[in-house]
């Protein structure tokens, strides 16, 4: 099993939308993936290590997938409409991890 | 439900013994932790968003507690044993992040 990770990084003056996110990008991105989407998981950042210390990502989205070229051939044909949906509710480049579940 | 995110950085020279994570730190965890800790995963980086392009972080650790509450007060008396053992298994300084589990 792997496991796509979308980081959105707490930065000051962005926006994130996290009721659309959750209500509307994710439900497309399940759609669009299909069955090679195993399991989605999202998280919302309260804050870092340190008590009142804040939190390195305001959000967390997580695709999983069989293998990564599963991944990879759901993806493909619908990365520019998936892509093209995060205007609509956050300013922040995200970052991108593939990583394999070992527990 | 919240969830602990502990990332380690994928810095270039330094080690990480995944299978004394799972197999020794998380059992270690676990046993430390009981009940409160509802769930747990470990991720192994494999790459970033670009092909070839390497990951953000090598591994990842995830602790689920049903609050911030209840993983402060599981946490807190096993703090020092914990974080001890970690040497045992790399020298990575880890990031920590505390999200609130939205799906």
């Amino acid at each position: 099993m792997i496991k796509v990770s979308v980081f959105y990084p707490n930065e000051k003056g962005k926006k994130f939308d996290m009721e659309y996110y959750c209500n509307k990008h994710m439900p497309m991105v399940q759609q669009k993936l299909g069955n090679a989407l195993k399991s989605r998981a999202v998280e919302q950042g309260l804050g870092g290590g340190e008590p009142g210390s804040r939190p390195i990502y305001i959000a967390m989205g997580h695709l999983y997938f069989d293998s990564v070229e599963a991944f990879q051939s759901a993806f493909g044909p619908h990365a520019q409409s998936i892509m093209g949906d995060v205007p609509n509710y956050t300013d922040i480049q995200p970052a991108i991890q593939i990583s394999e579940v070992k527990i």
